[in-house]
């Protein structure tokens, strides 16, 4: 059997994610791409701190409960082999087929993802800020250099959504799409909702709970959200709207008041990301939207992402899951990952 | 341009749906393949009977309102050279590269796509029944051929459930399988339920807007749901459990009484297709059940479809949308046939 060579650029929680999501399902992984897997080198900031991933009852899931036989826990010791400072020795080494950049922000990922395409890497990417920003660039990249490149866990983590718009809804031409796909806000738009709460007491308990960061500005202002909807109106219509061209509202306005209202006329607010065709006119934005109870994306809530789209085939379609959380955009990555070694392998 | 050619069996409701969505996005669906798709012999009962097809403002969709220039409204009138009653005209023809089997029915459909795949034939098909009886056989033809054997369109009609299980969701392992998967029933049940209404009156009213057969057995007794649940187990936990070894339990004596029960406990009942693991043992049913109101899936409505699926890394997700019809179901084939066609043409 042939051996498929990744390195990860990045080990934090979305690196980890992959690393734990590539151990715990390992075996049906080979079997599928026909090869082995193999994580061959670790882009870290301190290549010489010990690190280890522990793959635990929890993390293989209800699974493990359920499935008698494949109860177990172990920790992996990543070995310091593995680990480097220096992206030269990733992308300067001819054995390792894929990149997986799982280290965010816009710089330097991008230019390492060019480099990675020029030397004839495939690449995969989790950076929704990088990707905004340079969709052309590196799309274009990696169209010239005749590589593979995947981005499933930039908009709605597990949800894969981008892989079915872009291979079988291929048939369609669309004309809208509706999204929740930041989990932040909607977990505190849901609290607000169901606990009466006001936006700074429930932005300190998502902050509590590990759902918020410390500076919230791009989760609560919509930022995100708009970086996230370029990635989908670049896929869907063929365009290319900067997430900074798109008119933007966060949640930091809400109140409780607001809240009650829509409540009062059997309503939900929602951040929603909206781009379609409207009187033979484009039209796209982000901002808190009042859905009737009965819409498909009202039950949505708390940390829970939907997309909500309409193609002149297939009608009304929506995808319901996590869009965060280091297994589940782990399970995108690794998707992402399976696709692309299925072909090499082929 | 390459031209991929291609033959459909059968010219119903999936055949006419197909034949609409490849000429209502001709253009987007040659780009994304690279090649002409022609629509080379179509298999009929009654080759001499001229056929058109209108792909009309409303089939172009609300796209048609919505982008001014797109409004089109056209007759196409199928030429009698593209007609045939007598299936060796397709199976022995070189030229045809996939065969679309939109038939229906275990027999002929299954010896025809049988033949097709010895033939080198790629084959996309949208028949559960054909798959259910003989999936084993069907895909171990394919594989002994080295052909491409696709079937997106055989559960839940447009939504890409299947695709999603076999590709970028193949980095998870599955313990769960909920669905909604006969639109039929479902619109039954919803009219029960909002309209108080008995079983034999919302029969009567399905049959009169052609949601229901005039021999309705197949969708109210969860033969068509089991059929589906066999081909979900199939590729979700690589096990053949044969339709008539799962239990099965359809919705023909429900009545108005457990309907009202339901709704005073804030639940729902839904004709649910599940297989799991559960504690150990892997089980499956078809069978009505009492959903609870917040449930994702309590919200599917009338004629619409939606699968939930628990992997152990992405955890919980829904895809919702519509199960049948001739256009969702036919973005399903295009959808396999656009994937085909792209590998044939790398």
């Amino acid at each position: 059997m042939k051996t498929v060579k990744i390195a990860l650029l990045g080990l934090g929680n979305v690196g980890t994610g992959t690393y734990s999501v590539l151990e715990m399902n390992r075996e049906q992984i080979e079997a599928a791409v026909g090869a082995h897997i193999m994580i061959d080198k670790i882009l870290t900031r301190d290549a010489k701190k010990k690190r280890t991933i522990d793959v635990s009852d929890d993390q293989i899931g209800v699974l493990g409960a359920a499935m008698k036989d494949k109860k177990k826990k172990r920790t992996i010791h990543i070995s310091p082999e593995q680990l480097t400072q220096n992206y030269e020795d990733i992308v300067n080494d001819p054995e390792i087929d894929i990149v997986v950049e799982v280290m965010g922000g816009v710089e330097p990922a991008t230019t390492y993802m060019l480099d990675a395409m020029r030397n004839k890497k495939h690449v995969v990417t989790a950076n929704k800020a990088a990707l905004a920003a340079n969709f052309d660039k590196l799309k274009k990249c990696a169209e010239e250099n005749n590589v593979m490149f995947r981005f499933e866990a930039s908009v709605a983590g597990g949800i894969p959504i981008l892989s079915a718009i872009t291979s079988v809804l291929r048939g369609n031409q669309f004309y809208e799409v509706m999204g929740i796909i930041n989990g932040t806000t909607n977990y505190m738009l849901t609290q607000m909702t169901d606990h009466g709460l006001a936006y700074d007491d429930v932005l300190k308990i998502a902050q509590e709970k590990g759902f918020a960061e410390a500076d919230p500005t791009d989760d609560v202002e919509g930022i995100d959200v708009a970086n996230k909807l370029t990635i989908l109106i670049y896929i869907m219509f063929n365009k290319y709207v900067k997430p900074g061209d798109i008119p933007t509202e966060g949640i930091s306005k809400i109140t409780k008041e607001q809240i009650e209202d829509a409540k009062a006329q059997g309503c939900k607010i929602k951040l929603i990301a909206n781009a379609r065709y409207f009187n033979g006119e484009f039209e796209c934005s982000v901002k808190p939207t009042l859905l009737r109870n009965d819409h498909p994306l009202c039950g949505v809530n708390n940390e829970f992402n939907a997309v909500f789209i309409r193609g002149n085939a297939v009608g009304d379609l929506m995808f319901y899951g996590k869009g965060a959380g280091p297994l589940p955009t782990g399970s995108a990555v690794v998707g992402d990952v399976i696709e692309i070694a299925q072909r090499i392998n082929d």
